[in-house]
């Protein structure tokens, strides 16, 4: 296969992915034709199928090189000589940028990874075990620096979901916020969590008796 | 329409909301037939289309039946006299107690919402909308008692992020952990945040100039 680029430098294949992303994340990956991508993307079925063998190569293909990406950028961060604190900061703002510079991919991987089969469904399942494996280490990390309380699996499940429900909100709720502010305002929360700094209510690994057990609810 | 009920009492217009529930989560809604709709219910074409009106109209009821359920769960943990820090712990622990005990539906609303169109939408946003604000009513009570330290939007949305993500979770990494269980420990995670007790970092709103900002990211 040829990679021919446009004068933007875009590859067709590239464009193929783009466009692609941009319709699955408008209208589901289900009810989007390959005659409406070959369309959306100026080629004609024959052309098409040169650059794709099948609609669900299309949606491997695109997520693929979404979570590559974030894989990449990340482990960068993981990399750095720096606190555990910093690691969830930068890692943080590392996984908003994407967010918002790719929105399309994001809700396409998100919500449309389940419709993929056998071995694209193994392989991505992989790539992205190994993306959320960075925020385990990082907690883990700072465990074992003695800042972090805790690295258990659903504190680390509970901090991956923060940010990654993120991009149901993040094109809508932003405001005037950057992808930066939000993830220092998200890592701040986990860091710090919501009690004001002057207030001592006992932290439950402390002293667990001295909060008291909701009512039972009707 | 009449509202039969079988020997467990469950009506036939329950019983198809029930398995379309299912089979959405298990296939998607896309690319779920009608006709396959009605033979897991049981029921042929006419007799499916006496109960409902299309395929959206049943992705329409069952989230909402959903959604409704969730808001009265909601409303009775937040109208009790209870500090806002047991008001969130109780609102996580229902929850996460919907989330184990319906997560077909859990999952099919939040994939799926999107494919609803017009009026539909609007009437399932606004109840979305309605439940997420008891999130936030909490956590303003929280910061009108002194103890939390924010109720802005995106804090609101952050914690809204880290429940609603377990829909994607709590199947296959709950292990031995209840639902409650994992309410719980993310509820700690929001109220304390990840800091071990002991420790001192300097909390941003106290003073924000004590923590390193983090180097550019390569």
């Amino acid at each position: 296969m040829t990679h021919r680029r446009d004068t933007s430098g875009e590859s067709t294949h590239e464009r193929i992915l783009r466009v692609a992303a941009e319709i699955f994340a408008r209208k589901g990956y289900h009810a989007t034709g390959v005659a409406e991508l070959g369309e959306a993307a100026g080629l004609q079925r024959g052309a098409l199928y040169y650059h794709i063998r099948s609609k669900e190569d299309l949606l491997y293909d695109l997520s693929k090189r979404h979570v590559e990406e974030a894989l990449e950028r990340g482990r960068a961060v993981v990399a750095q000589d720096i606190p555990a604190t910093e690691k969830l900061r930068a890692l943080a703002r590392e996984h908003l940028r994407i967010m918002a510079a790719r929105c399309d991919e994001v809700t396409v991987v998100i919500r449309e990874m389940h419709a993929l089969s056998g071995k694209r469904a193994t392989q991505l399942t992989a790539l992205r075990d190994e993306y959320e494996n960075l925020f385990a280490e990082v907690l883990r990390e700072g465990v074992r620096e003695g800042v972090f309380a805790s690295a258990d699996r659903v504190v680390v499940l509970g901090v991956l979901g923060m940010f990654n429900w993120t991009h149901v909100w993040l094109d809508t709720e932003r405001g005037p916020l950057s992808p930066e502010d939000i993830a220092d305002r998200l890592t701040d929360l986990v860091i710090h969590g919501q009690l004001r700094p002057t207030r001592h209510v006992a932290h439950p690994t402390a002293a667990p008796a001295a909060e008291p057990v909701p009512a039972a609810i009707p």
